[in-house]
């Protein structure tokens, strides 16, 4: 019996040489799997769109504490997802980094580099620059700090309005007064049945003209043809996306080749590698003893 | 007699407007020039390599706070800076920009981008980096500030060694200590006869295998042709660099398309254009009116 682990490559080495030293055993990759019968655990972020080749699998395992990207689960599988420190700090990074890029223009310079051009534009100051987070949870309010200390007008919006500290923060019914002050608007929404398509053509167009977004939510969030057709009237600026719809983005898709975006493979946050190993050799452990599963998702609940 | 203006299109478009609505005669572009004898004041970063084509020239005005990219002034010209608010908090931003973008693999997602690769690799944590500073003026404690608010395990190097609250000192005898923790490596020395060429095969030869340059500082101080090298070896991992040698990097040099590079082109930091042309306006006005120059610069001290 053995745990299917599907991931990029330096994942793969952590966790080969992990599983090793505790005996246990791991198929690297779904095309490595000679005997379906053989996986009782899939370690994965996304998972193949048909549980049911493998017809002895107990366990899924998210690799990141991320479930909404799973499936359903057949009768008798359970779900668990990875719970690791720093996740927060690490998507407030990807944030603050993103936020900056597309501030100091990142995007014009790197197709100019890409042109061989040496030429600069205006440097905006952070501190005439408004930045709004949707999502003002304890990753948005992290961010928002970091972004004020730089010097930005930070605003907020979330369902409640619940005042943040130094923050200026709009409820549900400031949806539109919130918008209307984005220069940079900033999505860390949970993926909910109200928030699926929020960035669309209605939203879009409150925002002042050549405003610019940072998606770190969730790919189904983004109407990712609204985007296009707001980049090309100038509504929005530029765009970074950590997360795309479809995810992960086909090869051929245009928003690879779109100067005024820039898309990062859904690494705003992931999991150390050793900690994660580590998590699913618990979970192995648990489930082989019969123990409560470490991370077990109560799929009622999705959480 | 008027203002001869050389910069990018923006700053052009607001010094137009200001110059117009006080009156004065502004040239933009060389190319604009008809008359040499009409041009009386030259307000540029980098000055054309003859300034005796302008024989009534009296005043050159660097349009940042710089003046070491200035040559030698011909007899009876006088050369003036230009200081605005901000730049040391813009510089910061780059800075802060620049190693998150190398911290979390920009180059790799990039290069990605451009092949329509979807690939994640592992995210660092932001307290696992060593990042040492080079130059700790005003912006390297503001950067470093700001880089150990972000969990960075923050070094810093200068002359004195001269202790800095929240960050690891090292002076002139402890250079090689620092450039052993340095998983990121920030140059922020100002451009004296002992920085120059500091960046060089030796220095990278003592930073860890794969670390990163982030060079914020002058291009005179950057070997290039060894940061290749170190590049090439896998010494260093990766780059950012505002400055170069030479400046501005002419269309076909390598370092363009390099992946593993990242260039913009001196920017950043600028001054703000509003505040630039009431600056150049203010020495016209006292240069005629026969009163010290704002931001005169004693050329014997060079600053």
């Amino acid at each position: 019996m053995a745990l299917l682990l599907q991931t990029f490559p330096e994942r793969v080495a952590v966790w080969a040489r992990l599983f090793a030293g505790a005996g246990e055993r791991l198929i690297c990759g779904a095309e490595q799997v000679r005997d379906p019968a053989e996986v009782r655990y899939l370690a994965c972020w996304t998972p193949p769109p048909d549980l049911s080749v493998y017809p002895n699998l107990e366990v899924v395992l998210s690799v990141g504490a991320g479930v909404d990207q799973m499936p359903q689960m057949p009768p008798g599988v359970r779900l668990c997802r990875t719970l690791a420190p720093g996740v927060e700090e690490m998507v407030r990074d990807w944030v603050v980094m993103a936020v900056l890029m597309l501030y100091r223009r990142m995007p014009i310079y790197l197709a100019q580099a890409r042109a061989g051009r040496w030429q600069a534009h205006e440097v905006p100051l952070a501190r005439k620059g408004r930045v709004g987070i949707m999502g003002m949870g304890r990753i948005g309010q992290l961010a928002a700090q970091t972004l004020a200390g730089l010097g930005f007008q930070v605003a907020g919006w979330s369902r409640s309005g619940r005042a943040v500290a130094g923050v200026q923060m709009f409820g549900a019914a400031g949806l539109g007064a919130f918008l209307e002050r984005c220069d940079l608007l900033i999505c860390l929404l949970p993926l909910t049945d109200e928030t699926r398509g929020v960035l669309n053509a209605g939203l879009f167009a409150r925002l002042p003209q050549g405003a610019h977004l940072v998606h770190a939510g969730r790919g189904a969030q983004l109407d990712m043809g609204a985007l296009r057709a707001a980049l090309d009237s100038g509504r929005l600026g530029s765009a970074m996306l950590d997360v795309t719809d479809p995810e992960p983005l086909p090869a051929d898709h245009w928003a690879w080749a779109d100067p005024r975006l820039i898309v990062t493979p859904h690494v705003a946050a992931s999991t150390d590698s050793t900690e994660g190993a580590e998590h699913a050799l618990a979970v192995i452990r648990a489930a082989r003893a019969g123990a409560p599963l470490p991370g077990l998702v109560d799929t009622v609940r999705g959480y």
